[in-house]
Formats: C-alpha cells, sequence, structure tokens
C-alpha cells in the first residue's frame, strides 16, 4: 500500500494517515479519520415509533455508542478495505469497503456486528459551508445549524410549536409537526463545497448540521452504501445526482394548455363551474375531481370514498364527458392512494388474494386515516403490485384518466407484517417510492408515459425516477413561513437540488382547521407563483366552504385568467426548461445560487427563486403587501411589469399590486423577445 | 475471595458471579452485573444549558456511550475494588470501591479516567415496582413509567404541553415547564421493594424509571458515591434517609396561634386588614409581608426590590409595630432571597468587597430576573456567606423579623465563574443547599432555632437538614392537575419521602397569567387543605387584583376562620408530629401505604395523604363539587364532619360541601377524644 491509495482523474484522493486515513476531493477532505478524532461511531438502541393517522412520535433509547477508532486499511482486488474496530487490535465491528465508480466514490458497509443497529458518520464541515436537500424541506433550504430526522409522514398542521395552530393540532390531533416533518425525506444533501452526499438506506435517519466542524449522519441500521460525487458547478452535480436517482419525464403539452381546476361535486356541478369559467375565457388544461370515486363526510372536512373506480352516481356519464372535453383540449384528471377502504370490493379482493398486509396475529392490518380505516397493499408482493397495477390500467386510464393525483405513502404501520419478511421500520420510508414505482410502471405498461401525469406528495431516494410530478402537500391556507404560501418555494428549492426538477402546489393551501380561512388575497398571491411554476393547479381545500374559490368573485377569477395567460405564454420557455429537466436533471425551480455561485447573498435567499436561467421569482408570501424587497444578483435584469432595468448586485423595492408578483427576466436570455412581449401584454 | 465477598447482619450480600458480580439486600437483587448484561455505561457528551429567568433548555449530545461489561473483583482493605472495562483485560475505565457502613452499602466511584462526564448506572427492577422521591414533584408521587431530569429551576407555568396556559407560557417566556420542572430535584428514590437509593453529586442528573427490568440513573459527571440502604418498613426508610441528609428543626409554638396571613402594602393597610379580621374572629399565628422591603411594578405584576433591609417609606414604624403585634401573639414575617439588586445599596457593599460572581470576561454577571437585575452572592466564597448571614442577622433577625420566605436560589447561570474554581454547572443543583446552610447559620448562630422560620421552595441534597419549613412553590391559580391545587399533594408526599417532614403551600397560588384568575372557590378548597398541612398561610398571588383575596367577601373571612380554628385545634396532634419528624425525619403529610404497605392501592392513591397516622385527608382538587371519592384503607375511619364510621378497603363517596373537606380518623387514634371534639364542634 501507498501513502495515497486511491485516486482518480477528478481529484480524488483516499491518502492513509499515521493513525487514520482521509478523503480529499477536488481539495477539500470531506473525510478525516484519526484515533482522537474518529469517522464512524456504532452501537445499539431500541426506538419506539407511535403513529397516530400518519404522524409519529419517535423516540430513541441508545444503550451503546462506541467510536470506532482504530482502523487497519488493506487492498483488496480493487477496493480499500477498512476494518473499524473500537479498541486496537480487537475485532472488526464494520468493514468498510471504499471503491471508485468513475468520479464517484462509494463507501460500502460490507461486513459488520450483527448486533449494530445505529450508526453514525461524520464528514468533515466547515464554519461557512452550507448543505441543502434532504428531499422536500418546507422550513429551511439551507439546514445548516439544525438536525433533520428524515422519515416519511404527514408534514404537520402549522409546522412551529409557536403557533397557535401547531398548538391546536397538537392538542387535538397529534398532528402540528415541526420545520423538519415533510412528506418526502431523503438521505441526501448538497454541501456548498460542491460535493453530495448519498446514504443508501430506508431505516429512519437523522442528519445533523448542528456541528461547526462535521456534519454527523445516524442511521438506525448499517446503510447499505454511502456515496459522495463532487462537480465544478451545482447544474452538474445536480445532473450527477439525477444519474443515480433518475429523471422525471417531459410533462405532456396538453398541460400548457392553461390551469388543472380542482372541482368536486359530480358531473353536473363541474360541467357548470367549466363552462362558466370558459366563457369568462379562462385557460383550461384539465379538471382534476378527486371525488370521481365517490365521497365521505368526516368532522375533518370532505374525504374520499377509497375505492378506486369510476362512481357513477356522483359522477354520472362521466365516461362520454370527458371524451367531449378532451376534444376540447381539457384532460380529466383523478385520484388514487394505495389504500383500500374496507368498505369497498376492492379491499374485498385484496383481502381474498391475500394483498394487504397483516398485523402481529395474522389478522389484516386497518389504518385509522381518521374516522375510517384502510387496508394496506403489501408492495413487498409482487402480485399485489401487480394487481393494483392493473386497478391503475383497469379503472383509471382505461377509464380514460389522464391524470391522477397519486396520494399518500407516508402511512406505513412500524408494527405491520410484510410479505418479504422485512421489517415494517425499514420499509417505512420506501413505500412512497414503491407506491410511485406501481404508478409509473402501470401508465409506461399502458404506454402513456409522457401523456399521462401522476402528481405525489411522498417520497424518498428514487422518487426522481418514479414520480412524473411533485406538490407540495397539504399546506394550511394562511401565512405562515412554516406551512403557507412561503414554504412552498424552500419545498421547492430543496426537492429541485436533489433531482426532483418538477414541482407544484396547491392554489390557496389545503389545509383549513382551527379557524384558518382561505382569504381571497391568499388565493391570488398563490395563483401569482403557481403560473412560474411547471404547473397550475387549484384545489378546493378540505373545507371548500371555508375557503375562497377561483369562482367566489369576478375579480379573483379575472385575476387567475391573467395568470393563466402568462403561465400559457411562458410555455415555450418552460417546455424548454422541462426538457433540459427530463434530460440532465436541472430543475426549473432553482436557488439564486445555481446560477451566481459566487454571490454570497444568493445562498442566504430562500424565499426568491430563478424560474430556468432567465426569470427571476420573488413571489409574495406576506398579506396586505403593496411593495415587495427582491435581491437581484449582478446581472441585467427587466422588471416584468413595468420594463424597468435593473443591475442587480442589491436588493431593489418594486411595486407588487395584485396580479403583477415581482419577476424579472435577464436582457440577455434568449427568450427576452417572448419575455418582453408579456411585459406588453399584462403591463398595468 | 470467597463467592459471597461481603455481607452483614442485616442481609446484604455481594455475591460474585462467573462473568460479574451481585449485590442482593434483605432477598432482593438491586444490582447484577454480568458481561451481556452490564449495570454500568460511561462516556462523554457535550450538553447546551440556555437559562431564560429561571426556566433552562437543555439539551445533550451523546458522543460516547460505552458498557463497561468487564469487571475485576479484588478484596482491598475492608473494601471490595471493581475494575469496569470496555474490553477483556483493558484498562480501567471507572473502579467501583464498595463498603459498607452500618447497614448501608456504599459504592464510590474513587478512580475513572478524566474524560468520562457521562455515567449511566443500572439498578435491577421488576414490573410491579413503585418508585418514589426525587425531590419534589408535583405531577407524579409514583415515578415509574417516566424519567425525570434533575435540575433545580423555576416549576413552570402550567406545567403541562396540552395545555392553554402552559403553550401560552412556553411562547411568550420559555415558561410553561413539563411533569418533572421543579425548584427542588434530588437524585434520591425509594423503592417499593423498600430501599432508597442516593447518588451523591450535584451535577445534571436523569433518572431513568421507564424500563420494566431496570432502572437507569444517568449523571452528568462521575459521581462521589452511590448510597443504598434497606428497611424492615417505610417509616424506618425515612428515617434512615435522614439520617444521611438530616432532619428539621421543629416549629415554634407561635405556628399554632393560627394562620400567617399575607399581606402587602405598607404598614397602614396591613394594620387595618389584620385589625378586620382579629375583629371578625380569625385567629392569626403572623403577617407575612413581602414587600417589607419595597416594591416595584413590572408587567408579570408586583415585584419586590431585592435590597434587603426594612424600608421605612414603605412600612413606617414597622420596628416599633412588630413588637406591639408580637405582644399579642402575631409575629411579623418577611422575605428575602440571595440575589440583590444593582439599584441597592447591598449590591453596591457587595461590588466593593468582590462577593459576586463573575462572568467569563471578569465582571459582575447579572442575572435577568424579568425587567431587572441583580448580582449574585458567590457563596462559593467563604466571606460572601460570613457576609450575607451578617445581612440576615443585622436586617431580618435583630430588625424583629420572626421568619421569611428565604426564596429562589435556582438561577444560577451555567457560565458564571465562581469563587471555589468549581464549573458552575456543577454548583447550580448545590446552591439551594448553600442558600439554605446561610439561612440555617444566621438563625442558629443567633440562638433562634426553633423560634424563627423560613421557608424555602429550592432544595436539593441536603436541604432536610437546613430549611425550616418548604413551600410548595408557584402554583397556577387553578384547577389544573399539573400546576394547580391537586399539585401540592405529590409535591408534600415526594419531597416527605425522602425527609422533608414539613411541607406547606400558598393559599390558593401563586401564579395569575394568560387569563388564569383566583375564584372564590378554589381560595376556599386550598384553604381547607392547608388547615392539614403543618402551616397555614395566604398568598395574595403575583396579580392581586386578579385573584380572589382572603377579604373578598365575609364568606371567604368566615370559612377560613372556620379552617384555621380547626388548625388551632389540631395543634396538640399537629406538635406530636412535628416532634416526631424531627426527632426520626417521618413526614407529617405521608401516603397511605406508609402505614399500610400490602394495600395496592395505597399505593396507586397521589391525592389523598395521611396526615400523620391517624387522619386521613382526601382535599377536593376539583371545582363544582359537592361529594368526593375517597379510598379508605382497611382499618375503622370516622367522618370528620358527620362521625359516620367506615371500614375501609373501598373507595366511598362522602359529601364534601364547602368547610368540609373530605377528611376522616381512626377510631384506634389516641387522639380520638380530640378528633372528636372537632366533629362535635364543628359539624355543618
Amino acid at each position: 500500500m501507498t501513502d495515497k491509495t486511491i485516486t482518480n482523474n477528478s481529484g480524488v484522493l483516499l491518502n492513509k494517515l499515521e493513525d487514520g486515513f482521509e478523503v480529499v476531493m477536488n481539495g477539500e477532505t470531506l473525510i478525516k479519520h484519526t484515533i482522537a478524532s474518529p469517522m464512524l461511531f456504532a452501537g445499539y438502541g431500541e426506538e419506539s415509533i407511535e403513529m397516530y393517522r400518519g404522524n409519529f412520535d419517535i423516540k430513541d433509547y441508545v444503550i451503546e455508542r462506541t467510536p470506532l477508532r482504530y482502523t487497519e486499511l488493506s487492498d483488496s482486488s480493487g477496493a480499500i478495505k477498512i476494518k473499524c474496530s473500537n479498541a486496537l487490535g480487537g475485532e472488526a465491528w464494520i468493514t468498510i469497503s471504499i471503491t471508485l465508480e468513475g468520479d464517484r466514490m462509494k463507501l460500502a458497509f460490507d461486513d459488520y456486528k450483527p448486533a449494530i443497529n445505529r450508526v453514525w458518520v461524520r464528514l468533515e464541515a466547515d464554519k461557512h459551508e452550507k448543505v441543502f436537500g434532504c428531499g422536500e424541506q418546507l422550513s429551511h433550504f439551507n439546514l445548516r445549524g439544525k438536525h433533520f430526522p428524515l422519515w416519511t409522514s404527514e408534514p404537520g398542521v402549522g409546522r412551529n410549536k409557536n403557533t397557535y395552530t401547531t398548538w391546536q393540532a397538537d392538542v387535538h390531533d397529534k398532528a402540528g409537526g415541526d420545520y423538519y416533518t415533510t412528506n418526502y425525506p431523503q438521505p441526501t444533501f448538497v454541501s456548498s463545497k460542491k460535493y453530495f452526499c448519498h446514504v443508501e438506506t430506508t431505516a429512519y435517519a437523522d442528519f445533523d448540521f448542528r456541528q461547526e466542524q462535521f456534519h454527523e449522519l445516524q442511521v438506525w441500521d448499517v446503510p447499505r452504501f454511502i456515496l459522495i460525487e463532487s462537480a465544478p458547478s451545482y447544474m452538474e452535480l445536480v445532473q450527477k445526482i439525477t444519474d443515480v436517482f433518475g429523471r422525471q419525464p417531459e410533462l405532456p403539452d396538453w398541460t400548457y394548455n392553461g390551469i388543472w381546476l380542482g372541482i368536486q361535486g359530480g358531473t353536473e356541478v363541474v360541467e357548470s363551474k367549466l363552462n362558466h369559467v370558459l366563457d369568462k375565457g379562462l385557460k383550461v388544461g384539465g379538471v382534476w375531481c378527486q371525488d370521481w370515486q365517490g365521497k365521505r363526510i368526516t368532522s375533518f372536512g370532505k374525504r374520499l370514498m377509497w375505492n378506486w373506480k369510476w362512481n357513477p352516481q356522483e359522477y354520472p356519464g362521466l365516461d362520454q364527458k370527458l371524451k367531449q372535453w378532451k376534444q376540447q383540449g381539457i384532460r380529466f384528471l383523478g385520484y388514487i392512494n394505495p389504500y383500500v377502504a374496507v368498505e369497498g370490493d376492492l379491499f374485498q379482493t385484496a383481502k381474498e388474494q391475500h394483498y394487504l398486509a397483516h398485523d402481529k396475529q395474522g389478522e389484516i392490518y386497518l389504518v385509522d386515516f381518521g374516522e375510517f380505516y384502510c387496508g394496506v397493499v403489501d408492495f413487498t408482493n409482487p402480485d399485489a403490485c401487480e394487481w393494483y397495477k392493473s386497478v391503475i390500467k383497469d379503472h383509471l386510464i382505461d377509464f380514460g384518466l389522464d391524470g391522477w393525483m397519486a396520494d399518500f405513502g407516508e402511512y406505513l404501520p412500524t408494527d405491520v407484517e410484510l410479505h418479504n419478511g422485512v421489517s415494517a421500520k425499514i420499509m417505512h420510508n420506501a413505500w412512497p417510492v414503491l407506491w410511485a414505482k406501481i404508478n409509473y410502471e402501470a401508465v409506461s405498461e399502458a404506454g402513456k408515459l409522457g401523456d399521462i401525469v401522476y402528481f405525489m406528495r411522498a417520497g424518498y431516494s428514487g422518487i426522481q425516477k418514479y414520480c412524473t410530478l411533485l406538490w407540495a402537500g397539504d399546506q394550511s391556507v394562511d401565512w405562515s413561513m412554516d406551512d403557507g404560501l412561503a414554504s412552498v418555494i424552500p419545498a421547492a428549492l430543496s426537492s429541485g437540488m436533489v433531482g426532483n426538477g418538477l414541482h407544484h402546489s396547491d392554489i390557496g393551501g389545503y389545509t383549513s382547521l382551527h379557524g384558518n380561512k382561505r382569504s381571497k388575497e391568499l388565493f391570488m398571491r398563490w395563483a401569482e407563483m403557481s403560473a412560474f411554476t411547471p404547473v397550475m393547479r387549484t384545489h378546493e381545500g378540505n373545507r371548500p366552504d371555508d375557503c375562497w374559490q377561483f369562482d367566489s368573485d369576478d375579480d379573483t377569477l379575472e385575476h387567475l385568467i391573467r395568470m393563466t395567460d402568462i403561465y400559457v405564454k411562458l410555455a415555450p420557455y418552460t417546455k424548454q426548461l422541462v426538457k433540459l429537466n427530463a434530460q440532465k436533471g436541472i430543475p426549473l425551480q432553482r436557488p439564486l445560487f445555481m446560477h451566481y455561485e459566487t454571490d454570497e447573498s444568493c445562498y442566504e435567499t430562500q424565499y426568491q427563486y430563478l424560474y430556468g436561467p432567465d426569470l427571476l421569482v420573488s413571489p409574495v408570501y406576506l398579506d396586505g403587501q403593496t411593495n415587495w424587497n427582491v435581491y437581484l444578483p449582478e446581472d441585467e435584469w427587466v422588471h416584468l411589469w413595468s420594463g424597468e432595468t435593473y443591475g442587480g448586485g442589491e436588493k431593489v423595492s418594486v411595486s407588487a399590486p395584485l396580479g403583477c408578483p415581482p419577476v424579472f427576466y435577464r436582457t440577455q436570455s434568449e427568450f427576452a423577445p417572448l419575455f418582453k412581449a408579456i411585459t406588453e401584454l399584462f403591463k398595468k
């Protein structure tokens, strides 16, 4: 063995040290292990995990946490093996096998003491470093200074223990959540040192970015491997990330026909509302009817029937009507999720075929979804997967749906017994991707990929490939930073940093509880933001009567027509971005630093984004605003509504009345003529 | 070495095992150590401790927690030495030295690796075992099923995250607290296996009673030693505990003259109120005037001046007036605490004499007490202690005070620099006892022990000897279980179990915040309970105008006169109990199981108590009650108000109108004639 034991062209070095080793990439030390300061700790813990309607109370009792200070390096058929022990000359607790796959470094945990169920890995950090990603994070884009439990769950109502909404949600439903609760966690982060690190595991993890000198990645299992790769730019880094996790297909052209209107109430109501808005001039790409399969009323609000078939009582004539709409250029979208309600015939079939997961006693496990119960289709059973794909093909695709919300995926109870025999604690985080994959395969096998769009809120490593569109989950219908309009922006940026380029949200938010009611202004500001995302879609909310709707008054509808017109006008630009995302995984909504790497201010800005390289969007996320402060990186920017030019490198204040969200375009953009045409058409 | 390496007459055995050892007392295995299941873990952690006005936010980052599986036993001059290591034949991390002192087993941690700052010790437990003590615990008497951080602090406002009061207190002042927050923690517990265990340390500790198989005692330091001792009965056990920690002197006779009235507002107001109630027939033992040294108004409510001298502007002629009152049998009590406000001359003196603690920069450390600032008199400096004793002697005792609230002691900031050079993290928990000792020595040296009574809320191991009377701290003026009337009962029982036999509380509670206002009914129910405690004392509350007072109407005063008359009538019985407490440390307020050991129901009863062996008290702690359910152990009981006799062994429902709190006496009591006389005099 030489001192430098592994190296490659992309500047990766594994150096042996006197009492340890180090990994250097592009001159940055990413791992440094010595006896005094080891990079690896292992041990044993006993967790308690309690679920109440998708909200988890998770506690850990760490019985042992031992530093594995002592390492022994050896060459072994192209890999470097590192035996890690707790005592000098002691037995190996964990053996890490380091290899290079192209530019990517892989640390595989091949061999370990079976009793180990807690591993802590430290990576070198420095004071000024920032960290992004970890799936879809709604409160913080730069994750430094906090730790992030990574466990798919309900996102929480309020998500901030200081707010009344959160406290009420906690007291009544254990549902308040916190800054880290998310439908889509992922043990993958991007550092401002321009590397990404991915930990391959589906166990509960907690990534801790609070320490100045190191990041500490905790996993409640021995991870299969860790991947680390660096790149000269963030764009290339995201490309490399999506080399690993896959990329989303392009959106179909029909998307750009206009907004997707969330309407419920049956064929007649939908048709009447649709005709009304079409008459007024709203461009509609689709109608999205959650209740196409029936609905029920609970204390939470309107809920669905959860038996995934057209409900002809609720939607008479829909089979013909959707063809007619399609000819008008308006697609019909529905709803499905991975659970089947006990009252339905799908539950019966699944029960008879043994497709449902069991409890410890061998009985079918029923999950409480809030005043009704469902079976869990066991996606670790290949036959169950094939059956559920056939449900999607037969009842959704063949019926004529061109899209749907593929909801949920976060509720796998940890005490369920699964077909593959793996602990549900390990499968819990895997579930959203299994669910996405079923949708993906059903659509692919039907030859409809690129024409059908399903959108999901739940995710985990690999969702990048299998989900055609993310949505930001259930925001509260308010202005709160952690759970309102604002929270959607870091959600788009963080999920984009790990390779989910297509993101959107419920216009106006969803959750109306504990006195929260959606206001007209909130609906309008949200619509303004959505015009600068890949898809515009409305939602009635859980309590439609407490929520301002697109047709609540003429003013609102006119505003929505305006914003949708802009969305449609932008299509040539958007399509190009969507294509690039499909090819390289570069997200549509990008942090400012992705294009202005050397501008420190760009790293601190989590409530603005670049929509592609040429549009800077700074949504108004507070109520009662007529002006808005925007940070512009150094460049030449034109304010979309006034046509005024700015040099950037500072904060500017612009007029931001309703209908004119703060948006700027680069004069150097090849799309400048398109943007200029918008200025001409839509200036107020 | 033999197999049984230590033994004594009281049934203590230390047995050597094949791969460890065990300690057996009276046939119960209390410690069992094997390689597979070690009793000792050690390691290293980095804590963060933030204080805001006496409320602490404490977090720990445990870097290493290593089981010390491997032990080596040896005899060494009367002690058994146990070397504990993390690896077979490895260096000793900790050496425990076990000795017997009489019936008491002492495990001393003589020798250890200096890097260790976290120790976890396991004691054997069984499913049915109950655990009590840990100082003064306000939410739980049986501690099993929860863990108890042991750190003296404000008790919290609300103390239950599900209540609005707690949430508001948290959001506005970080002050909500939780079930374990207390002014008086102590790392000492009593098991229903009839042993006590005391850990000698003042570091932060956390005793975890959640596990079925073991108790785990965590200390953020290497403890000096652990004491374990068993006894055939709980009474003897408490006696043994007070052999270790000391006992309270008897209360002076003047206490039994009547109630202590908390009044503020200056000589004239006090005199006028006093004369009014005396005219009405209230028996008064003392007037307690917090503001004898002046007051200030803050947003919290009325606060005091914190310069510990008679304020003749506020209390003109008090020097003469208190002599006159004393001749009437009414003593005058004041107030002091261990901090000096920056505006006062005591601060100036302390500053000049270098008696105040410093910050890291060598400046005087000023603590925020809520809109005003104080210096911390450094009780690790013997000269500062002498000076503060002289303040008490000169300005309190010589002035003529016969008692005072010796408030606070919980606010030592952990980043203060102390005269003795010991970390404030270690001294924080020691502070209440240092403060108590100053009071004790001042009073003793003045020859006034047994005549002067000072009462404290803060405590720690050793407070038993140095504090003449506990009070339960600042309850909310409400019916909440965790912070209202009810919470005082487990507080009395738990502190009594570790040797504090004299306990009382503010009649009506203290804290009126976030909409809480003291009702007439609450005041009256609280007074009823207080009649069956060693001292009756009222408090105006932090916001007197929001609190019902003893003189708010005639009805209340008549009720208070009645309850005080009963208290005075009980004096012969109470005095005997107080004497026994001074001699043997047997508390006045006792859990039912102390006298009915074999009755399982008595262990589940934390809101009733025996007042001495002969009175069973079951305070009405809910509003709007006219009847009350009481559990009576098997015996012959007489209902104090109706004279009706009950056999016990079951729950009975009794009429409990205002003025007739559920109280029963034993027919076998030597005081039965006294109790019967009360029945005759006070029946309604």
